[in-house]
C-alpha cells in the first residue's frame, strides 16, 4: 500500500507507466473498501457516488500540486469537491495520498466533533471549500483561480462535480465568469454516473450537459471516468487548452460493488451485515477491519484544522472628514474611501491583493472610482449574484481580500445561502450593501432590503456595520478592509447630513476611532433613550428637538453594530430606564428585537418600544415612504410620549 | 387615440391590416410620450428600457387574451414582465389598452401609496407578477403555465424579459422545467437592446443567448422588436411550435428619443427641462401636459387591487392519531396526511388542483406517497431550487395550491429571496421544510437549517408551524392545505415519540384542534416555564422530570407558531415568572428572541434565559450533535437551576 503521493505533474506528455497504473488501480480498490467501510461504520453516508468518483478523486489529487505539505500555502493548486456528499470517496483518496491516516477517516466518519464530516469541510487538509449544497463548487473554483491570478501564482484549479447538480443555475453563472476572466487554469470534472437520488438524471431533469458547457464557451473533453490513462490524458489536455475546460467523465454509480452498480438506492444508504461483507469481498478485501475500527471510533477524535485568519497587508489611508456644509450619501463616502485604498495599494508590491466585484451596478454602489484606479482588480460579473457571492468568498480564503458591493436585496437577500456558506467556510468577504431599507425609495418593496440585520443575525461569524453618516462610513470602510473576517457594511441611498456633537463639530471626526460593538452616545438626556441604527439617528435627533419642546429630555444613541452590542455600552445607554429603538428595518427582526433579548437576558427591566418597518413599504421619494410608514421625527416623538405617559 | 383593446387573436394567419398597423404605430408613439413623461414627473425611473420594449409590450398585451375585464379570472392568458424596472413602458401600454386611465399612471408614478410603483406589482390589473429582482420572471411564467395545465385551461403565457438578465442562473433552471413539463403554451420575449446599466451586454457579461435557449430545448425566433408585423408573426409562430419558444427581439435602447438611443446612461435616469421637451417633440407631442399632471399628482391617489385570497376547495380528510406505541418521524406523518389529501381530491371534479413540487428528494421529504397517488400533479424539478420556489409561488396565485417540500436549507435558506417575493406577491405556497435544525444530524453544518424562524420573521405574510410530534404534524398539514396563504411547516429528521397528556393519552389526539397562534400547555408547573419549539418539547419534558427530582416544578409549553404567538397564551404560559426558551434553532434569531421582544413590549419583567444553537453544529448522529451543543434534558435542567438560583 502506497501512502505517498504519486506526483504526475511530470507525466504530462507520456502514458502512465505500468507500475504507476498498477499502484493506482490497486489504490482505487483499497479506497473503495475504505469508503464503503466508513459508511457502514457510521450507518449512513453516500457510498455509491463515492465509488463512481473514485478514479476522478485519485487522478485529480495525484495530478494536482496539492500535497500534505503545501495545503497551508496559497502558492499551489486548488481542488474543490462540489458534490460534497461523496465525502467517503474524497476522504479515502486523500488518506491514500497521505493527507491523513485512513483509519482515522474510516473510524471517525460522521461522528460529532470529528473533521470527517458528512459533507466535506475545510477543516480537513486537501479540502479547499466546504460544500454539500450542490451547484456551488464551480463558483469556489472560479474564486480560487481569480485569487491565483491576482497573486501572480501559476497554479491550477480543479473542480469535481456530480451530474445531478449540472442543472443548478449558479453553475452556469460561474461558467460565464470563468470564460470572461480567461481562467484557463480552471479544469472542471463531471462524474457522469447518470443517477441522482430520485432516479436517472435523464428522468429527474434532463439536460444537454455538453451543449450547456459549450454554449458558455468551455471546451469539452469526454472520457471514461474509471480509466486512469484516459483521465490523465484528459487532465493534461485540459491544462493545455486556451479556454476553461470540462472533462465529462462517464462512470458507473456504485462502481465495484455489484449490488450498488447503477442503483439509485445506494445514493445515500450504507450497506450493513452480509451486504457489507459481500462488498468487501468484491473489492478484494474482507470485513475483519470493521470491529477494530468500531473500537477505535470510541477513542478520542482526530482534530481538524482551525480556519484561522492570516495577515492582511493593506494600507487603509487617512480618514477623510466630511464637514456639515453639505450632504453626502454614505455610498459615496464608501466609494471615496475605497478609491483611496486603491490609490495606496493597487500595484504596490507586498500588499494583499484586493478584488472588487460588481453585478452591473458599479455607478450606483460607487465602486466605479476603484475600477478607474485599479481596473485589473475590478471584476464585473453581471447580473449573477449567487455565483458572485461564492466566487468572492472562496477568493478571500486564498490570499486576497474580496469586496462585493451591491444593493442589499441582491447582495444578501438573494445570495443569503451563499453568504451563510461563506461564513461556514471562514471567508474574508467585505460585503457592502447599498440602498438598504425604505431609503431605497422609489424602487419599492421588491428592492427594500429591510432584513439585513435579521438575515446576518442567523449566522455566527458575520459582522455588520450600519454607519450613521459619511464620516462613520469612511472609518468603517477602512476598518473593514484592514481587518479579517466576513464584514458587512449596510447603507441607504439618500444624502445625509453629518452627525455633529453638541458643539456642532462632526461627531465621527478627527478624534473618533471606530470600535466594533460600541454604542455612540450622540446626545445626552435623562428621560428616555432613543437607540437608533444607521441614518435613523437623524430622525431620532429631530424627535429629540420636538420632545425638548414638550419638556422631555431624550438621550440619542447610535448602534452601528446591531449584531454585537457591547453589554456595558448598552446598559449605560439604557440607564434612563426607557428605551425606544428606531431602525430602517423590519421591526420584528432587527435592532429592536436584539436589544430586547439582550436587555431581558441582562435582567434589565425597563419601558420599551421598538419602531421600524411594520409592512412592505411604498414606492416613492424616501421622505414620503418614511412618512407613510410612521417614521418621521414627529412619529418618533409621539411614540416616546406614549411610552412615558 | 384608441383606448380600447385591439384583439388580434383572430389575426393569427394573416398580416396586419393597414389601419391596425397605423393605430398601433401611433399608439407606440403616444405610449412613449407617456412613459417618458412619467419618469420626468417622478424625477426618476427607467425610460430607455421602457422605450426599447414598447412595441413588445403593445404587441404582447394586444395578442394575449388579457383584458381589463378578465384579469380577475384564471381562465385567460397571463403576461409576466420580468424586467420590472421598465414599468413606465408597461404602464403606458396597459393604459393605452384601457386597463386604467393614462393620466393616473403618468401623474402618480413612483408616489408613495400609488399602485404605479417603480417596479411592476400585482396591485395593477394586467400585471400578473411583481418583479424587479431580475431573472425571475420566466419562473413565474412556468408557474402560470403549470397552473393552466392543472386546471385544464387552454391559455397562453407570455414572459417579457431584458437581455441583461439572460445570464441569471434561475432563468436557465426555468427553461428546463418548461421543456420537461411540455409547456408549449409558454412564449418568452427578450428585449435585445444590447445595453445594461454598466455598458453593453457584451462587455458586462457576454453570453451566447441563442445557444443557451437552444441548449435547453427551446425554439428560437429572431425578429425586429420595433416592427409590429414581425412581432405578431413571431407570436403566431411561437404559439404553434411544439416546444416552448423564445422570441429574440432586436431593439434600440431609448428608441424614439434621439439623445437616449443606444445610451446606457438613460437606463435609470429621467430627462428634465429642455431634454424633456425635446423628447416630447421628437415623439410627436409637446410638454404642455406636464403642468396639468403635476397638479394631478397632488390629488388623491388611485387605488390598486387588493391581493386577496380566493376559496380553496380541498377535502382535508380525517385526522390520523398516532399512538404512543411507536415512534414516527414528523416527515412521515406529513407525507401520510398529504397522501390522504391526494386520495380525497386527486382527479375529483370541482376541487382546487394541488401541485406538489420536489427537488430530487421525494423519498426523504416524503412526497413519494403523493406522487404515487397523483402522478400528474407531481412536478419533479431537479436540483433547481430558485426556479422551483418562484414556479410554485406563481402557480399558487393562478387557481391551484402549490406545495413544495425540501430540506430546510434548500427550500428556504437557498431560496430565501424567492420566498420573500412570493410573500410580496400574495402567493399561496405550502412550504414544507424537513431535516431542519441540528436534527439533520450527520449531514452537518452546511445542511443544518437553524434559521427558518429567523428567515421567515423578516417577512410580513409568511406563517410558520413547527409541530411537536406526528399528531400535530398531521393536523397542521391538513390545516395548511385547506387555508389560504404562504404557510411553512418545519420539521426535523428523527423519529419522535408521541406527546402525551398527563394521563398518557396523545396530547394532539382526537380532541385537539389546531389553532394558529396557540401555546400548547403540555404540563402544568409553578416554578418555571419551559417554552419549547418543535421536537425540543421532548427534551423539555425530560428536563422537567430531572427538575422534579430536585423539587422544582416546571411547566412545559409548546410553541408551534413562533412567528405569531397569541399574547394571552404567552402571558398565561409565562405566569410562573421565569421563562426558559428551548429551540433547535439559532438562539439569537428564533423563539428566544421573539418571546423576549414580546415580553418586554408587554411590560412583563421576569427571569429569562434562551437555549438553542450557539454555533454551527457538528456532523454526527442527532443525539451526539445535541449533546455537544448542550441541548440534552440534563443541560436544560441545569440552565433552569442556574436561572432560579
Amino acid at each position: 500500500m502506497a501512502f505517498k503521493k504519486i506526483t504526475l505533474t511530470d507525466h504530462r506528455a507520456g502514458s502512465l507507466d505500468e507500475n504507476t497504473h498498477r499502484i493506482l488501480t490497486d489504490g482505487a480498490r483499497t479506497c473503495r473498501r475504505w469508503a464503503v467501510t466508513m459508511t457502514t461504520l457510521a450507518g449512513s453516508g453516500h457510498p455509491a457516488g463515492s465509488l463512481s468518483s473514485m478514479e476522478l478523486y485519485l487522478a485529480t489529487y495525484a495530478f494536482a500540486n496539492v500535497t500534505p505539505d503545501n495545503t497551508s500555502s496559497f502558492d499551489r493548486d486548488y481542488v474543490v469537491i462540489s458534490h460534497g456528499h461523496t465525502s467517503p470517496g474524497a476522504y479515502a483518496a486523500l488518506a491514500w495520498l497521505g493527507f491523513f491516516r485512513p483509519e482515522e477517516a474510516v473510524a471517525h466518519f460522521r461522528q460529532a466533533g470529528s473533521p470527517f464530516q458528512g459533507h466535506v469541510e475545510r477543516e480537513l487538509p486537501g479540502i479547499d471549500w466546504g460544500t454539500g449544497n450542490l451547484g456551488q463548487g464551480l463558483s469556489a473554483g472560479v474564486g480560487f483561480a481569480l485569487a491565483q491570478k491576482a497573486r501572480g501564482v501559476d497554479g491550477k484549479v480543479f473542480v469535481l462535480m456530480g451530474d445531478g447538480e449540472q442543472v443548478k443555475g449558479q453553475l452556469a453563472e460561474s461558467r460565464r465568469i470563468a470564460v470572461k476572466e480567461g481562467l484557463t487554469s480552471l479544469t472542471a470534472l463531471v462524474d457522469l454516473n447518470g443517477i441522482q437520488i430520485s432516479g436517472t438524471t435523464e428522468s429527474v431533469m434532463a439536460a444537454d450537459i455538453e451543449s450547456l458547457w459549450k454554449a458558455d464557451g468551455w471546451d469539452v473533453i469526454s472520457c471514461d471516468g474509471h480509466d486512469f490513462q484516459a483521465l490523465f490524458d484528459a487532465l493534461v489536455a485540459a491544462a493545455e487548452r486556451p479556454v476553461p475546460t470540462v472533462i465529462l467523465a462517464r462512470t458507473v454509480m456504485g462502481r465495484g460493488v455489484s449490488y450498488m452498480e447503477g442503483i439509485a438506492d445506494y445514493h445515500g444508504k450504507a450497506p450493513s451485515g452480509e451486504l457489507f461483507l459481500k462488498a468487501m469481498e468484491e473489492l478484494g478485501g474482507n470485513g475483519q477491519w470493521l470491529e477494530e475500527l468500531r473500537e477505535r471510533r470510541k477513542t478520542s477524535l482526530p482534530e481538524g484544522r482551525h480556519l484561522g485568519s492570516y495577515p492582511i497587508y493593506l494600507e487603509a489611508g487617512d480618514a477623510r472628514t466630511y464637514g456639515n456644509d453639505k450632504k453626502t450619501d454614505n455610498r459615496s463616502a464608501f466609494g471615496t474611501a475605497l478609491a483611496d485604498v486603491a490609490e495606496h495599494n493597487c500595484g504596490v508590491a507586498g500588499r494583499t491583493p484586493l478584488l472588487v466585484f460588481d453585478c452591473d451596478l458599479a455607478g450606483s454602489v460607487k465602486v466605479d472610482g476603484f475600477a478607474d484606479r485599479c481596473p485589473q482588480a475590478f471584476i464585473e460579473t453581471g447580473i449573477q449574484e449567487h455565483a458572485t457571492a461564492t466566487v468572492a468568498g472562496a477568493a478571500s480564503t486564498a490570499g486576497v481580500v474580496s469586496l462585493w458591493a451591491d444593493f442589499g436585496v441582491f447582495g444578501l437577500a438573494e445570495a443569503y445561502n451563499q453568504q451563510r456558506l461563506n461564513d461556514i467556510n471562514g471567508a474574508n468577504v467585505k460585503l457592502v450593501l447599498t440602498h438598504v431599507g425604505l431609503d431605497v425609495g422609489e424602487d419599492g418593496k421588491t428592492h427594500q432590503c429591510i432584513d439585513y440585520i435579521g438575515l446576518l443575525r442567523n449566522t455566527f461569524g458575520w459582522k455588520l456595520v450600519v454607519p450613521a453618516d459619511p464620516n462613520q462610513t469612511d472609518r468603517a470602510t477602512r476598518w473593514a478592509l484592514s481587518n479579517w473576517g466576513n464584514i458587512c457594511l449596510a447603507m441607504g441611498r439618500s444624502k445625509l447630513p453629518v452627525v455633529t456633537d453638541e458643539e456642532g463639530r462632526p461627531f465621527f471626526g478627527a478624534e473618533y476611532r471606530f470600535r466594533y460593538g460600541a454604542v455612540d452616545m450622540i446626545r445626552t438626556g435623562s428621560d428616555v433613550t432613543l437607540l437608533a441604527c444607521g441614518h435613523l439617528v437623524h430622525r431620532a435627533l429631530a424627535a429629540r428637538d420636538l420632545l425638548a419642546e414638550k419638556g422631555l429630555s431624550a438621550r440619542v444613541c447610535h448602534v452601528a453594530t446591531p449584531l454585537h452590542i457591547d453589554d456595558g455600552d448598552l446598559l449605560k445607554a439604557a440607564s434612563t430606564g426607557a428605551v425606544v429603538t428606531v431602525e430602517d428595518h423590519n421591526v420584528n427582526s432587527g435592532l429592536g428585537s436584539i436589544v430586547a433579548q439582550r436587555l431581558l437576558l441582562l435582567g434589565k427591566p425597563l419601558a420599551f418600544r421598538s419602531l421600524g418597518v411594520t409592512r412592505y413599504g411604498d414606492s416613492g421619494p424616501s421622505e414620503e415612504v418614511f412618512a407613510s410608514m410612521g417614521l418621521r421625527g414627529t412619529d418618533i416623538a409621539r411614540a416616546v410620549q406614549d411610552l412615558l405617559r
